[in-house]
């Protein structure tokens, strides 16, 4: 068989590494961030998001990134839990009525409307603040490379990262030319998934070539996962998928699908998923079987 | 003269330090944050509220704690910069409907006026992401030097700091005996206050007895700023104030005023002076002009 050809069509990985999703939800469960009397209201409402159930995707890409580099796992949790407080933070704020206007989320009913709009806004601003705090306590690592992971962390969620995309958005600027949607993913989902690869290599000082593949790697797996997110607002139902489906046709967001028709959408997503198995084939020669997996997960999950 | 009567009645140190502000000012005019097509937008929201005219009170803070430990404030800049834009975040969401729902800010519209809900939330986040991109990408010092001051910010904005006692604010439990007005304003504006003076002695390694008594001082100082707040809502203008006054007794909430009455509130902020300008004696035994002079501002501040 050709080179290319095995690696254009590689073997299908094992299932999601569920056994990384016990850990992280074993280590999210035990957070505790208020100290002060007063605050454990808020502490509540951060809590209520945070742990509804969820894949962990994010931290569990981040642990099984420190897998194929050889660490233990364990060892990144703070900085993987950090990446999940991240993402439940921009999910609050997306999810108010100001911007997408959900009520359902990971198959609760949205913090806006359990605590109301003003809990639901100062939980994701503490949840963004204890992200860092939980690094900066938590976190091992040579100081230097902490750094460099907190700068990948905070790249990923800036103007250039989740609140711009968001803000492309919310604003429907992906539709225009000097935008386009592959820019509006790759802030507002593209960023995060990076930096959950890319952090963990820094707060290991992995250097060299390899990390370049790293993030080539992430970057195709973050663009797979919004293909099949925009696929999925189609396709699944809301039940399922634990958030309102047919939100993007609702709010008339550009989509891969509304732009393409949802034909074409699936054939990017497996392109793309050829190329992020291919980039993570280079990266890790010699295979790294939970990360294969996710990127494999990404492209067939129903939910 | 008895030296406690001395500390007790501080001879009043020469006026705010302006230029301290105008050093804050021109670092903040030249802050670029998109880099992405689409995000000049969000950008623009980001600097009108983040460039309205001010103080810059804490920024400043920070810098006259650098020259009171003999360095040259310039060093702290990103830091310092760091602080506002933290400020500045909670502001633009303490100003939203669901909270606060104030129009006027800094005399100008509040960012959801000019700019919709949706733009002002993001924006903020925004603010509060590049704060510490700023931090992490210009501010020199040593790694391990650089996250102590990091977590010292964090700190300040979490559970524990901004996002708690913006709650407590909101969900009208400083009322409650088990929590209280002190802890309010501890968390909602001395949280930020002392980081402000802290941060600078922990990116510069500075250590022993006397960062305690910089901690006291600071921590009187962010208790004065905040008595002379409820003063100044009952007692100023709006158009003097830069934003809305009377706020506080249209929302029912429990000031020092609303509490004890102006007399004893303007008797309470007289001693917090006295026992900043104390601390701050014992932190700096030989004098610190310009921490003197701003504490002697957050006393005597008609704005």
């Amino acid at each position: 068989m050709h080179p290319a050809a095995s690696q254009d069509v590689p073997e299908r990985a094992a299932g999601f590494p569920d056994d990384l999703t016990l850990l992280v939800n074993d280590y999210l469960a035990q957070l505790r961030f208020a100290r002060e009397p007063g605050v454990s209201g808020l502490q509540e409402a951060m809590h209520y998001s945070l742990l509804a159930p969820g894949k962990r995707v994010r931290p569990v890409l981040a642990l099984a990134t420190a897998r194929a580099i050889g660490h233990d796992p364990r060892e990144v949790l703070p900085l993987a839990a950090a990446l999940e407080l991240i993402h439940t933070f921009t999910l609050v704020h997306d999810d108010l009525p100001a911007l997408d206007d959900d009520d359902l989320r990971r198959g609760q009913p949205t913090a806006h409307v359990r605590f109301g709009e003003d809990v639901a806004i100062l939980a994701a601003d503490a949840l963004f603040a204890e992200a860092f705090r939980l690094v900066l306590s938590e976190q091992r690592g040579e100081p230097a490379h902490v750094l460099a992971a907190l700068a990948a962390l905070t790249d990923a969620t800036g103007v250039n990262g989740l609140a711009g995309g968001q803000y492309i958005d919310v604003r429907g600027l992906a539709g225009a030319r000097s935008v386009g949607l592959r820019c509006l993913h790759r802030l507002k989902t593209g960023a995060l998934m990076r930096a959950s690869v890319e952090s963990v290599l820094l707060v290991h000082g992995f250097k060299g070539v390899a990390l370049d593949e790293f993030r080539k790697f992430a970057d195709e797996l973050g663009l797979l996962f919004q293909i099949v997110d925009d696929i999925l607002d189609v396709t699944a139902d809301a039940s399922e998928l634990g958030k309102d489906t047919g939100t993007d046709a609702r709010h008339g967001k550009v989509t891969y699908v509304s732009r393409f028709g949802l034909p074409w959408a699936q054939s990017l997503a497996e392109q793309t998923h050829a190329a992020a198995r291919a980039a993570l084939a280079r990266a890790v020669p010699d295979g790294a079987a939970e990360l294969e997996a996710i990127t494999d997960f990404f492209l067939d999950r129903t939910s």
